[in-house]
């Protein structure tokens, strides 16, 4: 029998990542490479009770059939919520996703044609780029710094007439993979570039709450609120497993979404959606995530501690995240990430090398001597015995 | 701010159906439309319990991150269930899907490029129409009877070299909307026929547990499992609202459809098959599901009779089901089905017309005077009631 597979499904390929996480997360091995959020994060008990509850006081509805808009107390939720980003959208724009993950999808089914040209920083959400190419996108890297893409860059790459973006996708609040966050100017100036060329904005922004001292400056989309489509999800502030995030899109592109969203799976679980509307209807949120930032920052510091302590003297570079689960380190020149990882696993540490993120691949590039390390699943002395191990496989690597 | 879709977007439209149900759903309306299941069939006590014990004794992992090709215990009872229908297949061949709508999303994305003949029932599934949609397909219909689609004609349109069919996308119990099943000699015939073809099948089964005297014959797939993707649900057998499905696929086509899920939503949500697989994991699903089919057949029967004493000389003819959840009638010439809305929802009684299920609309065809009818959501004396209220919107346009 013989499969004849559309030509997009040539073009997927097994996640580079994935394939790491497989070794990796072999017994015994101290990972930093997964971006799993920590269990002991997880309001196991406000969800039982919140389970319980919808179970028992409207079990029916949970588990029936719903619109695919979703759950209107959750919708409205969500618009609330969003004010403190300085975004004024209405429930009627929030469209609720199975996870964040399918708000790419979706986007990608609306916006992207064969051989549209899309941008994306460098590096960028591996899962965005999955996300994208079964569309066939072009996708056309902009040069990014510590604070984020590069505007005067951005610029230079909108294009014009057939060849002009679809859009520019930016992760502004703790990036994936990287940790950085774009500074107030660089959005300001990002936001005007995008309004006078008419480029829209995909902004996803699943670890904006995870912030440490300070929240972040105010989303993108707060800026160009008609030509952004806005990503959120509640992997990070309650867990990943219920599979529960959003988007919000203007009032033009809104149906199309909704109609891509009906397509892909009708609805997102009724029973999720009502269970979570149930945790959090009472300032859950703002009771539970300050704990969450602080056990992330108290192991960021730990993580950096390590590095400071491992790592001297050996020509390593990293940043210092001001939020979310990652940094991003840039080991020496002449030093690759890949056979480094071949090692450092031998002497139980994991991580995944930064070549993976990068939509564009340059053999011998310096994108191969750079490393994504998670700080937020292992223990503090995970941490400092994994750096150890770490610095170890790097010294007899130089 | 102008957004530039893609071409497929413009191609995609608002499901008939959810504007009809728009209409028909408003408070008094008796409502044969949609296709919910009897919520009194929902096991909410079941889930309450294993909702608790899932989170009590192994919350952390039922609310993080998972493997995208689903649970294991999951996939494995999906694969010893199927020996039920002549099906044996490995838990490795089994992809947990969010519902399986997303199934028929995650086929279309690796299987349809633009322009690609695929071959569907007349009349079919309406939500797989909205799936294969986006990529842009030729949609052929073959000509089928009361015992499903029509062998001769399905063979004369396969189609050779390029444009041979990607697949034929069939529904052969008690099939949405018609609520027709095909036979053991019908089925035997596609299967030949496919197989001496190389054409691929997409067997959708959403209601074969549903039966009310004797299971159905056993599946395609089970006759041509190399060319053939299944698909399964738990909509119908536990609750819609998990968004609860699953793919079968051969080994040569599973590594893609996997790849497609992933970029898709990541994973089917944890917390949902750990809840669904300790519902089930003690035989649970054998002694629920005949009180499901006891009650769909009364209600058939109480549909039925109804028809029989309402519809007395007015010149209409439907089936008789042998499970699921839906009739179907055809009305007498020239009496159209659109405009018998409008008079029955005023009389407060509504149905779907079944010109919604057709691929090919052929104005003034007879698919206009064709209705579907659900008897699983409104109560017996729902259906008495509105079923002499439709005779009388019927009587009225005669």
């Amino acid at each position: 029998m013989n499969w004849t597979l559309a030509q997009r499904a040539e073009k997927m390929n097994p996640s580079v990542i994935r394939e790491i996480l497989k070794v990796t997360e072999l017994p015994g091995i101290i990972s930093f490479a997964g971006g799993l959020p920590s269990p002991q994060t997880f309001p196991i008990d406000a969800m039982r009770e919140a389970s319980e509850r919808v179970l028992s006081q409207d079990g029916k509805a949970a588990l029936q059939y719903a619109a695919s808009e979703g759950y209107a107390p959750l919708r409205e939720w969500v618009a609330q919520d969003l004010l403190k980003q300085g975004m004024n959208v209405s429930p009627d724009q929030v469209l609720i996703t199975t996870g964040s993950q399918q708000g790419l999808d979706l986007v990608a089914k609306i916006l992207i044609d064969a051989g549209s040209r899309i941008l994306v920083e460098t590096p960028t959400y591996l899962g965005a780029l999955q996300a994208f190419t079964p569309m066939e996108p072009t996708v056309v890297s902009v040069d990014s710094d510590e604070h984020g893409v590069d505007a005067a860059d951005l610029r230079a790459k909108v294009g014009t007439g057939a060849d002009k973006a679809r859009f520019v996708y930016l992760l502004p609040n703790f990036q994936n993979p990287t940790g950085r966050t774009m500074t107030e100017e660089r959005r300001a100036a990002v936001a005007q570039l995008a309004i006078e060329n008419g480029l829209p904005i995909i902004e996803d922004n699943p670890y904006g709450d995870l912030w440490f001292d300070a929240p972040p400056a105010p989303s993108l989309s707060s800026r160009h609120p008609e030509g952004s489509v806005y990503l959120g999800s509640f992997s990070k502030i309650l867990a990943p497993g219920l599979r529960l995030g959003y988007l919000v899109a203007p009032k033009a592109l809104y149906p199309k979404l909704l109609q891509a969203k009906q397509a892909a799976d009708l609805h997102t679980p009724s029973f999720n959606q009502r269970v979570v509307a149930e945790v959090i209807k009472d300032g859950f949120i703002d009771r539970h995530v300050p704990t969450i930032r602080a056990l992330y920052k108290q192991q960021c510091e730990a993580m950096l501690a390590a590095l400071d302590r491992e790592m001297a003297g050996l020509g390593l570079t990293w940043n210092r995240p001001a939020g979310g689960m990652f940094l991003w380190v840039q080991l020496p020149a002449g030093l690759k990430a890949i056979p480094l990882l071949d090692k450092a696993v031998k002497k139980g540490v994991a991580f995944v090398p930064g070549s993976a993120f990068y939509a564009t691949h340059e053999e011998g590039g310096a994108n191969e001597s750079t490393l994504r390390l998670s700080f937020v699943t292992a223990t503090v002395d995970q941490i400092n015995t994994g750096m150890a191990a770490l610095a170890a496989a790097i010294r007899e690597s130089l």
